[in-house]
């Protein structure tokens, strides 16, 4: 039998864990301070739920359930949509709009939320990407003014320092100056979703690049050229927008109180800049959205925004939201890479035991004194090997610290020793 | 649109994880002391490793999931079976066999395993059984010496005796005494597995219950009578196991070193005691078992055993494997119900503003006065109620510890006062 993990997925080892146990414990620590409050919601929802549209292309990446017992009711001529009920989770957004539906009367107002869990996506396998990972998502549901945003922001810029990045940059935006951007330049409401997706390339194709994708998609040459310049000029001079058509003067003013506010709290640590060109994939943003953008990396480590229409949806009333979506396995990766994890690693004791030699009774002397160094430090009984510089390597490799030799008798911390590394 | 959660699942609000959590750190805290490494395996496995055998009934659960794409190539006539390749993992013992067989160069030996994770098994819904659930899982992978047991043991228990547990009774038994019990007794090598499922229910149905069963089941009367009457003595005198026939001596020897060993580390805040009666479900058990039974209660908190088998299956040599469960969601709602989550809570600051009159400006002195307080204290904005009296209850239901009245000015520590439970 094949024992490799089935196409896409992944087995995580000691260390692949350990690295992601960091990364979490850092998330959680800095949230809570903010007054997150961790939620779990079920890896398997209904399948209509997640069909609904909120999930954009992730809905044509799900993995769906089988019925089960009486429901599988299966004759000639049945469609496969009616075999299966259920399906994974491919995102943490969705689920939590449900959540939020089901369970508002007991949660806080605003409810500053956690989640760190797995999604799966039956994406094509490909370098570095997994059919189930890890997603951590922070969301403030309740809150309509620039709170949210800031709370966020700040909570996010903070975690992503404590985890060691810096001169990071905050890309910050609104949707509604994208929108009035483009009826500014002549493009039509129904086109703007598709204009998003093209400008959201600027980075890779380039300001030339866009416009003739534009143009091939049936953008006229001078809307093209017009949102374009209109998107210079609202880059070099931003106090500009508050003559843009269509754009209710309390938007730019938020951006700005915003972008003020968490330049004066970063200490020059990173930097926060106004983006128009900065689109976010998903339609479901109303208001802000934001990125964070790593120095010498192509792709984002961070990012949200504000989305005040989705939970209204299933609830049946206005409810206001904000989120940021924190690249939990590039962060990872990069960490990985940069082998940056530079905790001081815990004493981790071996003690080691002639296994050809100790009785049943002996076993109990070597596990009173390992009970003994565990009141301050780790310890693992572990078979004597012939090669004994062999073995140190390899203890080092598992993490331990010291080593002693357990011969049968009594043993004192006097015996344990340093494994140093040759 | 339903927003509840599907049949059998839930949703878990902040205080549900953090109670999960508080089990979870003690758990990994102790654990990792005895050197034990954490590993995760993914949700989902392939169909043909979740059915061959070794998760027993469980297997019978199965979540099946649909082939995508290309893959799912369906006519008519097409079995129900050619639509899927892939299932969610039920249990976290099977997929460890995989992941051993699959990593082992890289794992140290022995392998001291800890896995936390969610399970999933399509089971009629009941009170307080979900279809998804948390399995926590301790396996010694390469260890053929009763260390493995004893390290188990001694590690189960005193994480048990730090979630507050008292006076719990470690039971243990060998599968090879019941094996010539059963045998001494006349009864066929092949009814074992069958006998034992009876026995199994000993303390639901008694002893002339246990007859009954086994004669209407096709057991002599005599073996009956004898199987009964022999555990009866082996319990009343467990040094007469050394003459048992077709027991080797080093079995029963090994099970009194480990009590022997247990007790002595015990001081007695728990007892370990042999029960010949202990069978424990799963068929794969080669060895010692053990189970924990909690004062007061029917169902078991813990239980586990020996599998020498299971992963040799998989890696075609052989590989000696000891495991711990522990009852994760059982513990949990046990400590939810005794109330007795007995932390001292972290302080937590609400910090009250008009959100009709703050300014854009003023959300910056508002975030910043938070991030002083948050050096050492969790704090979040909370909106002003008209109520004052009511949000405070409301506070202390959201696990805030102190308040303070943000103006629109400067705030200092002073201004901070705690929320006094009226």
């Amino acid at each position: 039998m094949n024992v490799a993990p089935t196409r896409g997925m992944r087995d995580l080892l000691p260390k692949d864990v350990e690295i992601r146990e960091h990364v979490t414990s850092i998330i959680e620590e800095v949230y809570k301070k903010y007054g997150f409050q961790k939620i779990e919601t079920p890896a398997l929802e209904n399948i209509h739920l997640l069909s609904g549209g909120d999930g954009g292309e992730n809905e044509k990446m799900l993995y769906k359930v089988l019925k089960r017992g009486e429901k599988l009711n299966w004759s000639e001529g049945s469609d496969v949509d009616d075999l299966v009920d259920l399906g994974l989770r491919f995102d943490l957004t969705v689920p939590l709009s449900r959540f939020y539906a089901n369970n508002y009367g007991k949660l806080a107002t605003p409810f500053k939320c956690l989640q760190i869990g797995s999604v799966w996506r039956a994406e094509r396998p490909q370098r570095g990407r997994f059919r189930q990972f890890t997603q951590c998502d922070l969301d403030i549901i309740g809150e309509d003014s620039i709170l949210a945003e800031l709370e966020l922001i700040s909570a996010t810029t903070q975690a992503l320092l404590q985890m060691g990045f810096q001169g990071f940059n905050v890309k910050i935006n609104d949707r509604r100056i994208l929108t009035a951007l483009a009826s500014h330049a002549g493009i039509d409401r129904d086109d703007h979703d598709n204009v998003f997706i093209t400008l959201d390339k600027i980075d890779k194709i380039g300001r030339q690049g866009v416009v003739e994708e534009l143009v091939s998609r049936g953008t006229s040459p001078y809307s093209a050229a017009k949102l374009l310049d209109d998107l210079q000029q609202a880059t070099d001079d931003p106090r500009s927008l508050s003559s843009l058509p269509g754009l209710e003067p309390h938007v730019p003013d938020a951006l700005h109180s915003v972008i003020d506010t968490i330049a004066g709290l970063s200490s020059g640590a990173f930097k926060i800049t106004f983006d128009p060109t900065l689109v976010r994939g998903m339609s479901y943003y109303t208001g802000l959205i934001f990125e964070v953008a790593a120095e010498g990396m192509e792709s984002s480590i961070a990012g949200g925004g504000r989305y005040d229409k989705m939970i209204s949806k299933l609830l049946g009333k206005h409810v206001p939201a904000c989120g940021f979506s924190i690249g939990f396995e590039r962060i990872v990766t990069i960490l990985q890479e940069q082998g940056s994890l530079q905790r001081k690693k815990p004493d981790k004791i071996a003690i080691l035991y002639d296994k050809h030699r100790i009785s049943n009774a002996q076993f109990g002397s070597l596990l009173q004194f390992a009970n003994e160094l565990r009141a301050d430090a780790a310890a693992a009984a572990v078979p004597k090997s012939k090669n004994f510089h062999n073995q140190l390597k390899r203890l080092l490799d598992d993490d331990f610290t010291h080593y002693a030799v357990f011969d049968g008798g009594s043993l004192s911390r006097a015996s344990v020793k340093p494994i140093v590394e040759s």
